[in-house]
């Protein structure tokens, strides 16, 4: 299964957020997240994230697709590094 | 087609970027827009959206996938409006 995560949480969960994010997901630009990933180590992913955000003020959009091969990306301007971000 | 977008453009271009968006795609949240949209629309879009960003350092991803029936999305949190966003 194949993930793009975006979210736009508080200013002061935001690192926890990405923290846990990257132990699942790949980096790809501000408040986006992607990869392939099981279900099982989704369900963990999202319980773990659920645990941080404020449902009040917070919001993650999961979108699955089967196959990463249903997507095609593209890219306008910078393709940023993770490194860009937090160095 | 169903394209997910999501931008990460400097805040002096943001607004400029947001009101083209709006204009062909569905404001989800911060940085993330989708929709519906022919290849045709599609094109006019980011055509209008590469006169708009700094290539050096900004930047746009597109998703796109040949039918919304791909993608299920799952949201954690508060679904917030465009209304919350810009009110």
């Amino acid at each position: 299964m194949y993930i793009i995560l975006t979210y736009d949480v508080e200013i002061k969960r935001v690192n926890k957020v990405r923290k846990h994010l990257k132990k699942y997901l790949t980096w790809t630009q501000n408040s986006v997240f992607e990869g392939e990933i099981t279900e099982g180590r989704l369900h963990k992913c999202l319980n773990e994230i659920e645990k941080i955000v404020n449902k009040d003020e917070d919001s993650v959009y999961i979108y699955r697709v089967n196959t990463q091969k249903f997507i095609k990306k593209e890219v306008i301007g910078k393709t940023k590094s993770f490194d860009d971000m937090f160095l």
